[in-house]
């Protein structure tokens, strides 16, 4: 029988899972969470399918050390390409962050007409894509890749002239299309919600995937009895394997929090 | 007696510093040419100043063996924070691309204000505003990182509204100021020269710290008596520690020429 208690596992390859992290203490405020950042490899998406694999597999085996009860990828690189690996080679219950974004658009569509955009790797990945056209062949995908999203909101600049034309020039295609709900296909993405929504305007619904996929650990918490008993508030842990620049103005950004209890994941552990 | 036939080290962080290589080719055309590109780790101006310095060392450690006769930093990251160490552990003469970069901005400046453009890191580090006072404490200096650059440059937008805005953000109260002298301190923003040229204006001088680190490399050589006697056109061999994401069509838009010879740094030997 598994310790209800244990923790909840997470990583990403940087900051920007904590985005995940918020969610997960909003619906699940009683959870146990250790998060591992792998801060001195990231970014994921501009490495190979053999590296992404080989650091996923280096952070699953970190997060096991903390006896987790399950593994949340808050990392779309990851989901894209390590998900079906991890799973094959571990026990543990493993989420990542496709399926529950790609459920919630297949619910909340009308008309049939998804939009996807996320970094290069994830949109070149085909997972969304892929998941989208087996669950309906019917649905029309509408794909883009946004490399400036990252940086901009990494900036700061979540409003104003640049940002608006940068999401314009992204997104107008998709508009144009006619899709009725835009999938958010990357961590960073939900802190431009107000911007890309005042392109899109109100009849394009954006669907979140850190959101999505903290409501598909609730739901897989509740069918394999697992969810916490405790009826105190939780605590997080956040592992860094590198603390680079500013990491905790950054994080908190992500987080919407305060961010304490920051540790540093031994390098000789992750490689 | 060092045989002047070995060929030149050079690393970076990523693909950016085959600007550097693109300028010792033109500069230095018989030369050997072995480049390290770390885009397993790349970015390092998101990492800690420790790791910096460990990434820098395996990079020049890897380097040595194949007998190189110099090792060349094509990164500003790596040359604010480990060139220092890097001197004092090795023998071989080791170059970093900050030094070049003030040494052509203190000859060109007639009104002795002189603006620095860089990755948040390199900007932070004060390595080029420190170097800059060392040598003329009478210079005004006008920084100012601008860390939307890189990622405009890697999606391919040259010029257009949207580059051209972003720059008049980053850079007007650099025009301002009436600098008379920019240096380009990063490895990607020559590819940027004429957008910034445009909003600058005629009377303020680019100063090019790839190009000025190959001429540089060409002093030390002859003052060394280590410069290539063969008359035959060198080779260029690359090494990087990932494969990436269109890393061929990346680092050709850097090099300006097509990539050959490119081999797997085996990971163990970088760590």
């Amino acid at each position: 029988m598994i310790d209800n208690n244990r923790p909840i596992g997470v990583f990403d390859s940087g900051l920007g899972g904590l985005t995940a992290v918020r969610q997960l203490i909003k619906i699940l405020p009683n959870e146990d969470i250790v998060y591992l950042g792998d801060t001195a490899r990231v970014p994921y998406g501009n490495k190979s399918k053999k590296a992404i694999i080989k650091f996923s597999t280096q952070n699953t085996l970190y997060l096991l050390k903390f006896k987790v009860k399950l593994i949340v990828l808050a990392c779309n690189t990851s989901s894209s390409f390590a998900l079906n690996r991890l799973k094959y080679n571990f026990k543990i219950p493993i989420l990542g962050v496709i399926t529950p974004g790609v459920k919630a658009a297949l619910e909340v569509t009308r008309n049939k007409r998804i939009g996807i955009i996320g970094t290069n790797v994830t949109i070149d990945s085909n997972a969304y894509q892929n998941k989208i056209i087996n669950a309906d062949p019917s649905i029309k995908i509408f794909a883009k890749s946004c490399p400036l999203f990252v940086p901009i909101i990494e900036e700061g600049w979540l409003s104003g002239k640049i940002t608006s034309s940068v999401i314009r020039k992204y997104l107008m295609p998709l508009k144009n299309a006619k899709i009725d709900t835009l999938i958010l296909g990357c961590t960073h993405y939900p802190l431009l919600k107000p911007a890309i929504r005042n392109i899109m305007g109100p009849g394009v619904k954006l669907i979140d995937s850190a959101k999505e996929l903290a409501i598909s650990v609730k739901q897989l918490m509740d069918k394999e009895g697992i969810a916490c008993k405790r009826k105190t508030k939780g605590k997080a842990r956040f592992y860094l394997s590198d603390k680079p620049y500013r990491f905790k103005s950054t994080g908190e950004k992500f987080l919407g929090q305060e961010m304490s209890h920051v540790f540093s994941a031994k390098e000789s552990e992750l490689g």
